[in-house]
């Protein structure tokens, strides 16, 4: 029978999928200002009356660490694949709210494009799997496989809460797949898929030397100033060439056949256009290997900020008493972030100079991810791509890092297909984001596709178990 | 008949003299905030009438950048020396003002102490010469030199009219001596007398890379991270022995005969007293030189402050736009800032990596300055402080710059003596600073012998001008 009727009831219900598009943009839900904790609560709770309006069962709203975990599910065909899609419905901040054109709580439609915080980012996307579910549940008994809903408030602040509720909650959440969709595409019509993630340690060097700013006058040419001694030790993190200097830090970077290597010159992005892409001329890094390969299948550390001494205007003649660099590693398979923070810490503490003390600290880590592109779940993926889309998705390695890849692969075992409908120009984070209404309903029809293309998919046993929050 | 009538004047009226300099530290002159611009020009115009009814002449407010000068003269000894007197009237900002015991503009006795903002720096120390000259005036028809007075209100904001004024009025202001009373003694009793400055070259160090910041995980190893191009130019700054690696940077430095080199071991702090004060456990620095001698007769180049990049809390992965570090050269003799400023300049342009650009910006600039400690004004100088203290004072280099020093040597030809009363715990800029009373009477006095002895001087034909602001 195929999706025919599904895909025919959101195509006459597009209008009214708008507007419950709006009315979910309507909640400022901006997950890192405390204001507006009341927001995302409400939005919790009307996306929960939402699922289960639309047909979904056991729908849940739990705490999470600073703003609820809202969970549904549909388990009425056994035997079938189970498909967790994850979403978030937090935001990130609005300003400058001077440059934007119409408030970013007030979505407004502007030629073939809505407007609003978070049209995008995350609700218009994770949007489209959730009509795709209601298009199907309203033209039929039930959905194609078992589906099961995770939509976090807590994104935009690195999901403080996510790692332990889906520890807490693994056979709950149990599933053949997951997707999501909050990734980007080549442009318009040219869909993309992700399938390799690197992982990410963060991490804080603060390096202390005399107890108090001390005057530059007396004491400068007789103390080592801890600004110079961040600005020696940073520099011993990469030798002349660009390569991280750290003993033993490349001992388990995976090394990729030619073959694998001529696939990414083909479909990857160019030189030229990475370069293009940074606003810079000439590129940088470690020889041998394309700015492409630099950026995916291979580490990076990069100094995110230092803070230290006298920032303001004019000159404070000071030695500071202390300096703080915020690093991070990006880190490609097969690293494993747990034993970098060592080797990095093991090599601070030998390259700190004697007479300043240096104190490591790890802020945030994830481990790097991929799925075989010839997983059937990609597959299916790719197939849904060409019928929601009339176009083949482009299978790409991302140098970003995103965690709940890693979280589901690590404790769920559970590959996750990156679905993304973002166009590069929909200014996610950013003043006037946008989402293109045509990749709204051809979202809606892909997700239609890929549940269909699941459903003939060899299943895992779902399991069932009661949610802890 | 020398000075017992002035001294004795001193004596008598000590508590109407104090009285007077809480009226003067009442004014909250603090000039780095515009909010107080209206009381220094009220203190200004306080200040004037004082000096006017003391007995001074030709008494003058003129405009400066932003606050006040203050002129004022008495030429009633032709032939004799003539000492130009520098005060300022200007305070430190107040803050943390919770910290304070008293209200910093509440000037309060608490057992020896006068406590206020301003107390020591600058308004009781050179009230100890407004004072001198009062007690001379009222017990005499005239001074035994002959005095300008030359008061700003500019100096804790880097005295941005100073040079300009002091060039356009070369001619009113000349002098045989400058004095002022703006540095400390080692302690109650011992008096010291810096005989050497370095001088100051503050620059601004600009890093650019991209036009905005980077997403790490998507650039991170392929483009050049200013952060980390500034680090790197930093680290080339400095030889792994601590030397200044600019060449040519040490082609001017003096270097001073072993006989120097004795006297200043014994007379100047020892390593380890500059390591306690300075609350670290290790010196640093150039090679076979002794701290002390690294903090005065050895050059001196210190990052003041990094900013760039990411400074929040947690972290964020960027690879900043740009990065910018504030730097300070302390210079000795016979270096010229210019020359250095463009020795500089040409060593940045040679050491920043192609991939980025550098910008140096200039901020501020004074020459170094001595005066040889066997000048007759030297000993003039000391044979006050034996009267006036009781103790010889120790001759010191000072690894600082003040720069009215190297201005009043540049434009006037005039060494300046640096005559000292303040105490090395009357936390000069910080809350509950104070003035020891005993060192405001002895100070009074101290500057009462040292009128006496310059008269007895070769005096240098003084000119007289018009004043033109």
């Amino acid at each position: 029978m195929g999706p025919s009727r599904a895909l025919a009831y959101a195509l006459t219900h597009r209008r009214r999928f708008l507007e419950d598009l709006k009315d979910f943009i309507r909640f400022p839900t901006i997950s890192s200002q405390s204001r507006h904790t009341g927001d995302l609560k409400n939005c919790a709770l009307w996306l929960a009356k939402h699922l289960e309006r639309i047909g979904l069962e056991n729908v849940r709203v739990m705490p999470g660490r600073q703003h609820p975990i809202v969970y549904a599910e549909s388990l009425r065909t056994p035997g079938r694949p189970t498909v967790l899609i994850y979403g978030h419905y937090d935001v990130q901040p609005v300003d400058p709210l001077r440059e934007w054109r119409s408030p970013p709580f007030v979505p407004t439609v502007r030629g073939l494009d809505l407007y609003g915080r978070g049209a995008c980012d995350d609700k218009g996307q994770m949007f489209t799997h959730i009509k795709s579910l209601e298009s199907y549940l309203r033209t039929a008994d039930k959905l194609p496989v078992n589906v099961k809903c995770l939509f976090e408030g807590e994104e935009e602040i690195g999901s403080p809460s996510l790692a332990s509720f889906v520890a807490r909650n693994k056979r709950t959440l149990t599933a053949n797949v997951a997707i999501m969709s909050d990734t980007q595409m080549l442009a318009p019509g040219r869909p993309a898929i992700s399938y390799s993630e690197r992982g990410a340690l963060g991490l804080e060097l603060e390096v202390q030397g005399p107890r108090h700013d001390l005057h530059s006058g007396n004491f400068g040419g007789a103390v080592l100033n801890p600004l110079q001694a961040l600005a020696e030790m940073i520099t011993k993190l990469h030798d002349f060439s660009g390569r991280i200097k750290i003993p033993g830090f490349y001992n388990r970077v995976r090394q990729w056949r030619e073959g694998e290597r001529l696939q990414m010159a083909q479909s990857g992005r160019s030189d030229w256009q990475i370069l293009r892409d940074a606003t810079v001329e000439s590129g940088w890094g470690e020889q041998g290997y394309t700015l492409y390969e630099r950026t995916t299948i291979r580490p990076a550390l990069t100094v995110n900020g230092i803070t230290g001494g006298y920032q303001g205007s004019g000159g404070k003649g000071i030695i500071p008493a202390r300096a703080l660099a915020k690093l991070s590693f990006r880190l490609v398979q097969d690293q494993d972030p747990k034993e970098v923070d060592r080797l990095f810490r093991n090599y601070i503490a030998r390259i700190t100079p004697p007479a300043v003390r240096s104190v490591v600290r790890t802020l945030s880590s994830a481990k790097p991810a991929s799925i075989n592109p010839a997983d059937p779940m990609m597959l299916a993926a790719a197939h849904a791509y060409r019928n929601g889309f009339g176009a083949a998705p482009v299978f790409l390695r991302s140098g970003g890092t995103i965690p709940v890849v890693s979280i589901f692969q690590e404790t769920l075992k559970v590959p996750t297909v990156l679905m993304g409908f973002a166009l590069p120009d929909d200014r996610i984070h950013a003043p006037n984001e946008k989402f293109h209404l045509l990749n709204f309903s051809k979202g809606i029809a892909t997700c239609i596709w890929f549940l269909e293309a699941v459903s003939n998919q060899r299943s895992r046993k779902s399991e069932q178990g009661s949610l802890a929050s």
